[in-house]
């Protein structure tokens, strides 16, 4: 995805948020019994096999792991360097039809503006303070900039976590009406889950916001908070205070998107990946890096095809734009799956309750 | 330790480089009988049980491991929680009687200099070139910042690590004459396989270069590079070439030291420490923020007091001074840890050949 932090939105982005949440904005408690059980890092039979995968992809995707871990093919990796990277919004979950950390913040700001009169000097989140979408979405990037930074800093990581995790309880998406972390790609997880049975490392690379994804990644993916690369905001030591705390602070200080990605790559984990994940430009140049590495190298983009269970989109959207990657995904022997012929599933509800 | 890249380095310091080099710079290739065996992760009896370490604060080290991970126990503590981080220079290898990627910096300067004529433009550099270390030293931390900037950007990452491995393979330590890779401690050592044992993940929170470090510290602690946290100069994806790069760039990016660890602990792991160790008042605020956690914490600092084994040093050290983490570890339960008294052996080396 692109970095949400960044002012340069389009106002066809904005007239989407609008849309999107003049349907939006309803919530519920989630049930304990509704809860998505973790994801198995040792990994079950099922997800093992990649049995939501059509046999052309999976084949690709295994004879090449099978390549990768078979140790005097001309293929092998050691275990040490198989590192597998992963876009998230539009990747691991879906981005439609506004990213899932912007919807976070805007339902933050309302939570939120009862303990923050001061908000309300600001006409465009005044506005969506008092249901205005309308007039806040005049105030274009800026409104939706300054959104996410009110609720995203302020606050110490804990309390941030806390407030990311309580909204993932609650909030719903309007299409879909399921909570944000159920509408997570059940074939990608069949694939975490097989690569790291097979030794990779799995890592998030993500434009998204590393502390607003690290709250519920591992209980979604199996992935660790250490093991989430994303765009970062400002960070404050203060030891003022009995239990000293990290203050999060509103300015950009990564953007963890295009050519920032291999550097957050590299600034995280130290290694060029050998496995990338992705879906749209902004993930071109991790892509690239990992596939003009040295030895065998396993690029796969994410073609959004399926307009009846999720949304079709690809050169003109703007979100996830993917025109670039498409042009050059054979170059560089990119797999692009595609989601409507090469997924039997999408989202794990609908393999319904076991 | 300090920041290597940090300006403010007293005159002292730099006195004490100037001694320091005056007996150095014999470097001699490591032959292959000669190698450090790789850090063992899955931990030998021996290391297991602390063998190294005197029984009273080995005692104290277990019997609060046992607390963790025993399930029922008031101190228990997740799998998931249990993150240990270490300082590096001091805490884990020796810094006397300068930090060693100083002396790096200053051997490749030398080494590299016949493919960079430019270098001779600043008077410095040209005088450290010739061999003229006092007029080299007379340019004050200009000079010293300099040599590390030259050093350390300007090529690709894969360049630079390939340096760096040189660089331990041959280079020796002025008073050990060892490699510097050999210059870890054995105590050390065990702490980190006793605790990765009892599934603790290890991570390094040092001032010193993240690139500089992650050429060597998986060999040497079983630490791989995406564990390892440290200060960082600039990085930038360059795609114009048949295989796009990574090339550092000189300017600081970040600093990884007193209040910035913490920060680039949250950064990188995303979660408050459980167990952390360090030698220095550059260490405070890491230990500081891992100690007033909720719940079970240990902080431990590595107090140099060996003068015939290693180098004594503390509250007047221009080199990991020890001042304020002296006056404070009651106040938060860190375990001194007396190298003199609390360490049967300093180096592997020590040992003997098995």
């Amino acid at each position: 995805m692109k970095n949400i932090f960044d002012r340069k939105i389009t106002s066809k982005f904005l007239y989407t948020v609008l849309v999107a949440f003049s349907v939006a904005s309803c919530s519920s408690p989630k049930s304990a019994d509704e809860s998505i059980p973790a994801s198995e890092t040792d990994g079950n039979e099922q997800r093992g096999q990649l049995a939501s995968w059509q046999d052309e992809p999976r084949d690709r995707i295994m004879d090449w792991v099978t390549s990768a871990t078979t140790e005097g093919n001309s293929g092998f990796i050691p275990i040490a360097d198989r590192i597998a990277v992963f876009d998230n919004d539009g990747t691991l979950w879906s981005e439609q039809p506004i990213y899932f950390q912007l919807a976070f913040a805007i339902d933050e700001v309302k939570r939120m503006a009862p303990e923050h009169p001061e908000w309300k000097k600001n006409a465009s989140i005044k506005a969506l303070i008092e249901g205005d979408m309308d007039k806040f979405l005049s105030g274009g990037q800026n409104a939706l900039v300054e959104a996410l930074a009110i609720t995203h800093s302020g606050m110490s990581v804990e309390e941030f976590d806390s407030h990311v995790k309580a909204w993932m309880n609650t909030a719903t998406h309007p299409k879909s009406g399921k909570h944000y972390n159920e509408m997570i790609y059940q074939p990608m997880l069949e694939l975490l889950d097989y690569l790291r049975a097979n030794d990779f490392k799995t890592f998030i690379v993500s434009g998204g916001g590393i502390d607003f994804m690290r709250a519920w990644t591992e209980e979604a993916y199996g992935i660790p908070p250490y093991q989430v690369v994303g765009s970062q905001l400002g960070l404050s030591y203060v030891d003022s205070l009995a239990m000293p705390e990290l203050i999060k602070t509103p300015e950009l200080y990564f953007n963890d998107d295009k050519a920032g990605k291999p550097v957050g790559i590299y600034r995280h984990i130290g290694k060029r990946p050998v496995f990338a994940g992705g879906n749209s430009d902004g993930d071109y140049q991790m892509l690239q890096y990992t596939s003009t590495g040295e030895g065998s190298r396993f690029g796969l983009i994410v073609h959004h095809t399926d307009s009846v269970r999720e949304v079709a989109y690809d050169r003109d959207s703007h979100i996830g734009q993917l025109n670039k990657g498409l042009d050059d995904a054979a170059k560089y022997n990119w797999l692009v799956v595609d989601m409507q012929k090469d997924w039997k599933v999408v989202y794990p509800f609908e393999m319904g309750n076991p």
